[in-house]
This record gives C-alpha cells, sequence and structure tokens, in this order.
C-alpha cells in the first residue's frame, strides 16, 4: 500500500527569512521556477501583508505556476485579505493562516488584557480568531490551510481543541509546527498519534507539519510524524530558515524514497532535480552548504571520487544507499566555450533550471561572452553563478567604474576606485590591510561613509583553470543585515562589487521601511 | 532516575577521514586537549596500523589524554598489536577492534574462498575472527569495544549470535554501526531494542552507537537507540566524517540537556566548551560550517543579534529552547591589542583551548605581534585562525619570500613571486584571470608545475575592521585530495601561502604513501 506525502516547500518564505537571505524579486520567481520542475506540490511564496516586496513575489509565482501556491498570512481579516489580493489569478491559490498556540507563545504575544484577563480566557480567544480567520479566508479560497505556531509545546488537550474547531470551520490542511525545534522525534510522532485520536473530524483535513532544526532534528520530526498520519511535509531546499533552519526537503524526500521499503510512502519529486534546486538556492541566498550536508554536500558522494577508495569498493552499495546520479549530481563536464551561441547558452540555462528569453538572454548572453573570453571552459557551475549574479541587480545600483589594486609583501595594498551612482561620479583611493581592505577603504571614501562590514567572504567552487570568484558581503547596520554579491575572475573586483551592492540594498531598504513588527511567526 | 551517556568522540578518527580534512600530528594534539576540556569520555586518536602518522598520533594523545584514549584496528591480530604500542603509555587505554556483519560487505570484502565457500560459512568464519581479535585484545588491555560494521543493514539474529559471542569473549562496549547512514530512527532504535531482547549477557557490556549521516538522520537515530538502551553514542564535532558525516557531537548533547525532562539522560559534557571545539575543528580541518548548522552555526541564535526581532520578543523563550551563553557561543569583545603581553597572549589562547608553551609560545607571539602591527584590534578568531595557521606548517615547506600584484578593471593581473624551497630561491612572473590566477600561475612557472587545483576559497570571518583572511586551497592528484591553508590580511598572500601549503602536503605524502588498500571501515 503506498501513501503519497505532500511536499509543501517554504524556501521562499521561511526559508528567506535566514538572516542576511533576503532574495530579489527575480530571484524568486527563478526559484518558484525550478521548484515547479522539482515537481513539489506546494509553493509556499511568501508572506503578503508583511511587505510590497513580499505581495509582489507571491503575486508573481501565483501568476505564473501550475503548483499550489500558498501565501502567509497571520489569523487577522487584513492579512487573510492581502494575501488573497496577492493570489487572486492563481491557479491554486491556499491562504495559510496562523496563530500561536503554546503558553509561552500566548502570554508573549497576546499578553495584552484586550484578549482576555487570565491564560483560560486568552486560550478562548485565540480558538476564536483562529475560527474567524479560517472561516473568512474559506469565503475567499477553496484551499485554506491552518497552522498553530509553537505546537511543539503547545498543551495536546488544547492542540487538539483548536485543531477540532479549524477543521470545522473549513480548514482542509492543518499543520503543527514545531516552532522552536523543540521535540525529539518519538515525541513530536506522539503528538501527531495523539491528535488523530483526540480530533474527531481529523479525517477531514491533510496533516502537516512544519520542522525546525535547532537540536538537529527537523528531519527525523518530520518522518516520525509521517509514521504517525501526517501527510504533508513542510520543508526547505538545503534546510533554510529561521536559525538553525527548517527541515531539509532534499533529506526527507530521499530518506522517503530510499526507504520505501519501510512503509510505502512516496513523494512526487523528481530527484533529479534536487542538486540544480540546491545550488540555486545556496548560490541566490548566499547561504554555503557545509561538506558534510547529507545529499547535496560536496563531500556527500565523496568516496564515489575515488577519496579513500579501498580496494574492497567494487560495489558501490557496500558504502552507499543512493547514487549521485539519483539526485541529479553532475559529473564535470565542459558544457560551453566562447564559440557557443545563444541557442547552445539558452538550452544549458534551461537544463539546470533557469528559463532566460528574450532581453534577459540577450543580456546574459553579453555576460556569458564576457566571461568566456576570460575562461575558455565554461561549466555549468559558472553559469549558475553567472545567473546568481545576473538577477541580483538591486534597482538603484552604485556601479564600479574603474578599480586598480597594487598590493605584495613588500610594498602597502593600494587601491583606486571610481563610482557611479545616479549619474555621478566618485573617485577615491586608499591604502589598506591587504588589497580587498584597501580597495573597502576607498569605496567608503569615495561615498563618504563610515564602515559597516560585518562579514566577507569570497569562494571559487566552479571547476576548472580559471574558476569564477563570487564574493559576498554582509553589512550589519542597526540589527539588520544586508548581502551583497558580486561575480568575476578577478576577487578583488567581486569584492568591490558585492560591497557596492550591499550598499545599494542598504539604501534601498531604508526607504522602504515599513513593516518592522510584523510577526513573522510559525 | 538520571541516567548518564558516554561520549565517545571520533573527531579526530572517522572525522579526519573526511575528503581533503587531513590533519597534522600537532593539530591533532590540539583537538585532544580541547576534547579533555570539553570533557568528552573517550577519545577515539586515530588507527594506529594504518599509517605511521595515525600511530604517532594515537601514541601522543595516549600518553597525554587523562580520558580513555581508543585506537581503531582491524579484527587481525597485527592491527590490536599495532593499536596496543600506540596506546602502551596511556592511562586508559581502550582497544577497538571492527569486523563487518552485514551480507553486502561480508560479500564484498570476504568475498575469497578463505573465508569459506557459502553465506553461511563466511558467517561462522567472521564470528570466529571477531571472538579471536577480542580475546587477543583482551590480553592486552581491560577495555576492549568491537564493532560491528554496517550493523544497520545487518541480519538482525546474526548480529544478536555475533554480539553475544564477542561479550562472552570480553568485549566490556559493543558497538553498533549504522555505516551507511541506512536507517530511520524508529527502526534503529527497535534493533537497539531487539538487541536487549535476544542477547543473554547484553548486560555485561555497555551498548554504542556510531551513526552516519547519509540521510540526514545520525543524530536522531543516536536519540532513538539511546531511548532503546544504548549507553554510548559516537559522535564527531560538527558532525564531521566520511560522506555526510557522523552524528553531530553538538547536537546530541544538547538534544539530552535541553531535553533532560523526556527521559532523565545526561552527559558530563561542558557545554560551554562546544564553540571553542567547534570552531578549532573547523578552522583545523579546513570544513566549514553552515550558517543554518543546528548549535554551531552562525545564524543558529540569529535572532539573538537582533535580526527580524519583533516587538513581541522580550521573552527569550518564546523562540530559544537554549541560550548561546549555555554552548559558549561568545559575544564578540576586543581581547588582545598590539601592547597585549605574552602573559595575556598566552592565558587568552588558554581560555579558547589551545594550550601554549615555551618555544611554541615565542613563536607563537612572534606572529601576533606582526598580525597586531596590521590590525588594532585582536579578536578571539583572529587567534584561532593564528593558531590553525602555526600548526598547520608542512615539515617541508615552500616558503613564499615575496609576492607582487597589480591588478584591476582596466589592467592585465600581473603577479610575481619569489619562492624559497630547501635553500633554492625560484622566481616568476604570471599574469592570469584576475591576480588569484596570476598568482597561482606564477608559483606553478616558478615550480615548473601543472595545475592540480581542486576547489579555492578565502575567508575572512574574523570580526573588526581589517579582519584576517583565511585562503584554503584543495589540490586533486590521482584521486587523493591535499589541503593547504593560508593566513593573512591580505587574502592574495593567504592564497599564495595556502597553495604552496597544499603543494607542500603532496609531496609530503607522496613520499610516505605505503598503506593505500588497508580497510577504514565503520
Amino acid at each position: 500500500m503506498k501513501e503519497k506525502v505532500l511536499i509543501f516547500d517554504t524556501t521562499l518564505r521561511d526559508g528567506e527569512q535566514s538572516p542576511g537571505a533576503s532574495l530579489n524579486l527575480q530571484e524568486k520567481v527563478e526559484i518558484a521556477r525550478q521548484l515547479e520542475k522539482l515537481n513539489v506540490d506546494i509553493i509556499e511564496a511568501g508572506f503578503p501583508a508583511s511587505s510590497p516586496l513580499q505581495f509582489e513575489a507571491v503575486r508573481q509565482v501565483g501568476d505564473e505556476s501550475g503548483k499550489i501556491v500558498a501565501g502567509l498570512c497571520r489569523a487577522v481579516e487584513q492579512d487573510i485579505k492581502r494575501a488573497h489580493e496577492a493570489l487572486q489569478n492563481a491557479r491554486h491559490p491556499r491562504l495559510h493562516t496562523f496563530i500561536s498556540t503554546s503558553d509561552i507563545h500566548i502570554m508573549g504575544k497576546f499578553g495584552h488584557d484586550r484578549y482576555g484577563r487570565t491564560l483560560e480566557e486568552k486560550r478562548d480567544r485565540i480558538i476564536r480568531m483562529a475560527v474567524d480567520a479560517v472561516s473568512y479566508a474559506g469565503t475567499l479560497a477553496d484551499d485554506v490551510e491552518f497552522s498553530a505556531e509553537d505546537a511543539g509545546r503547545t498543551d495536546p488537550v488544547y492542540l487538539a481543541e483548536i485543531i477540532e474547531a479549524v477543521i470545522a470551520a473549513g480548514a482542509s490542511t492543518v499543520n503543527i509546527p514545531d516552532t522552536t525545534g523543540y521535540t525529539w522525534p518519538s515525541e513530536f510522532g506522539k503528538r501527531i498519534a495523539d491528535l488523530k485520536q483526540r480530533v474527531s473530524n481529523i479525517d477531514n483535513a491533510v496533516i502537516s507539519v512544519h520542522c525546525h532544526n535547532d537540536l538537529g532534528l527537523a528531519v527525523a520530526n518530520t518522518l516520525s510524524s509521517i509514521e504517525n498520519g501526517a501527510r504533508q511535509a513542510e520543508c526547505s531546499m538545503n534546510g533554510i530558515g529561521e536559525r538553525a533552519g527548517n527541515a531539509s526537503l532534499e533529506e526527507i524526500v530521499m530518506a522517503l524514497k530510499v526507504r520505501g521499503d519501510l512503509h510505502g510512502f512516496y513523494t512526487d519529486i523528481v530527484t533529479e532535480e534536487i542538486y540544480n534546486t540546491s545550488r540555486m538556492v545556496s548560490s541566490f541566498t548566499g547561504l554555503i552548504i557545509q561538506p558534510n550536508k547529507a545529499i547535496v554536500g560536496d563531500n556527500a558522494f565523496a568516496h564515489e571520487s575515488g577519496i579513500h577508495q579501498d580496494g574492497m569498493l567494487k560495489n558501490r552499495q557496500t558504502y552507499e544507499v543512493m547514487t549521485p546520479e539519483s539526485v541529479g549530481v553532475p559529473q564535470t563536464t565542459i558544457v560551453l566555450g566562447r564559440h557557443s551561441g545563444k541557442h547552445g547558452l539558452k538550452a544549458r540555462l534551461n537544463a539546470i533550471g533557469h528559463k532566460v528569453t528574450g532581453d534577459e538572454l540577450e543580456k546574459v548572453y553579453e555576460r556569458f561572452l564576457s566571461i568566456a573570453d576570460k575562461k575558455k571552459e565554461i561549466y555549468d557551475d559558472d553559469l549558475r553563478v553567472l545567473m546568481g549574479d545576473e538577477l541580483n541587480k538591486p534597482l538603484e545600483p552604485l556601479e564600479l567604474d574603474y578599480l586598480h589594486i597594487n598590493s605584495g609583501t613588500a610594498s602597502i595594498p593600494t587601491a583606486a576606485v571610481r563610482i557611479k551612482a545616479k549619474g555621478t561620479t566618485y573617485e577615491e583611493s586608499s591604502t589598506g590591510d591587504g588589497p580587498v581592505d584597501a580597495c573597502f577603504r576607498a569605496i567608503e571614501r569615495a561615498l563618504g561613509i563610515g564602515s559597516l562590514l560585518y562579514s566577507y567572504s569570497v569562494r571559487s567552487t566552479t571547476a576548472g583553470r580559471q574558476a569564477l570568484g563570487e564574493a559576498t558581503v554582509r553589512l550589519k547596520d542597526e540589527n539588520r543585515l544586508y548581502t551583497g554579491r558580486g561575480v568575476s575572475t578577478d576577487i578583488i573586483e567581486a569584492s568591490a562589487k558585492a560591497y557596492l551592492q550591499a550598499l545599494s540594498l542598504r539604501h534601498q531598504e531604508e526607504e522602504n521601511d515599513k513593516n518592522k513588527t510584523i510577526d513573522k511567526g510559525i
């Protein structure tokens, strides 16, 4: 008896809440397209009421996608309305509303007397708010999901009560989040089994779970809940998300697939698209994947590449429970060069998950040629980096017009820069402790600002002789992080571009910074 | 009823088998000292028979440590003898012998007729080899551990049979490894419960588990086995190890601690040393930690640093099941500067886990002063990077004597280098696609070699205005990886040093490359 588990991807919502990982509109749309190729069942595209950018992203993904597209909304009318507006042209819209149910969250978020004076009164009030929200959402959409925030720490009797009430009010999916990543798999599984027992109308809804990874147990908790009756798994690519992140989509999917013999669960994920999706998300968010990450880390199949190969390793299965091919890990092959045409580029981009046409293709092809001039062999990873850079242009960029570096063991590192911004040109030079420092100082002098540098990294993960350098700069300003990325075969130039991009983003976000106190829970 | 779980750390053995993560002798000794501060119960220091370096590392850690120190050995006399020799001065030596027990491993590794013609005969033969090995080890040491490799895929009846036999032969710890990371938590827990039922003398030994992370379930499998009777957890810092790695020590320990209410299990780990240990292991192995890694990732407590702080976050517990302080995550504070004395440096190094005295301290102090000349404020992370660089000197270094770089958007990147090796000086220059490429080409020209570059990364994780750059270069040659690391405020210089170090290591390992086909299982 095979049973399907629905994969609800929240890379674009919870994943994007990773500190410093904000995605721009185009990047979100690109990721959504790749998620469609990966064949997830539900794409949670964002939280429309939280900002205009979020609204627009949900709208565009909803307009374009053939999948169920979910928009998150607090259990209040204006949020639900906004999510509905964003999804009005979606083929399969889902309104996903949530409210806190644990005592600690209730007292923290609904402490005001207007929600009741005692905990008991507040709990009753929460149930009414949840039911009202679900009922209202039901007037706008057929597909309504309800989440009981911090369900992992919620009193089981109360949890059953509110879940029964929202199902009666029309929720077709009830989500049980372990918001703080607090539970153990055995415990969380029992919580789901308990719900199935206590909630009389539980068969009228799909049970979903949404696990956080604070104790490293998000995937195991998800599997345990599936063993106990859950049939929707909320997860994100590479396990990104708030703090230690969410359950990893790739780990859940492959655990279900590799061990189909255990219980017969399956998903509709096209597992061969896992690697492409993983790399795209990492490149766009700037969140690196550690080498020992299961499924998608560089070392996950490393014995395959011959490291520590013993004479005994004739049979792959000896140390391998799945093949690299099954998750789309590519053999490194040269795919393109300077003589490749636009058509070849387009086809190859499409194969690795980037759909580009018209003007965009023209621009990308131009960039491709300039890279191909320097770098004879263009690998898939080069294209990924290139696309990440291409999509990540801020609306109002500070542009690096000129850079020169002089440095070495016996000379004082010196940088000269010229920056263009809104038609004005700024030119400056500086010495520094190393060429990057000199370059950053020159930029700061040119723009007349102090340093906001929070972290800085460069990597060159693409294969081949002359790899592309990808620099990531994070700035911190008043407790907010801004991430900029730059790509070049010259890592100093990449660094300068990244710094300028982060500065542009900061400027931009300061402008439209209105919804600071909205609750982005679950 | 509180029950202790023993923490068996295998960072220095299985962790070091991570592709490209080889540690030198001094680094291993440093990590062992830090593991002692962390207060693990058992330190697995290496696999003495596999190489002279492994032997020496186990010997030195054994000589110095007050903890149980384990040496791995196949179930053959010469391996056991070698492990015993390495541990002969250890205060608490443990001989840890293993053999494969799953059919797939038996057929792969013991396919030859001399081990029996049928699977049945081979299985019997394996039991006799295991019993002989344990008995022999028992004549050399009081503390003998037996591991049934690939127990996760071993027939449960046969597994019980071999475990019963080795306990009768004197094994005081019996380890059940999920070598290929194949099992689910519910399944693996049942496997342990099943053993407790089937094995009549099981109470005469401690049940241990050793879980791999191929499906992302290593920690959950470990916890599930503890719920079912295991009392020793084999794990590694940051979860490093073969392929997707081992169970993370920090996740197991904190899951047990944070949820002490569930079953009353505890460990003796000084959790406040987790962060220091994690950073040391990452720095020495070059294996980065992803930001969303539980407990030790940069984002694990990110809401604490004010990202996405909502008005509601007055109560830390709302989104936090443990405090950053409980795992030793530091507040960024300026600790040292150029006027700091040797005494202050020594005390601070000691606080973050580095014990240095005498000549070593002199050398480190010299390096410290040269860094402090460039960098006004020296943070703990700077010291970590500095120590990593200091310890990572290969025996026969290629030394960067001079470097000059000229590069920029409007000029051809050019590098000039002078390298000293064994008294000879090599000088060359090259252009390239960016300054790092130019520099690497110049090095290759100077030494007359081709490119072996496999991956290259630079990071600057330390705080403050003029952060130290840490470059990691991995070379690939005939399916082996060599990792070099370099540190400087100038990332180009750091890159050049890293490249030269990796080249030195390659040269060195080619020299003493004898034990290529040894089985490094479990």
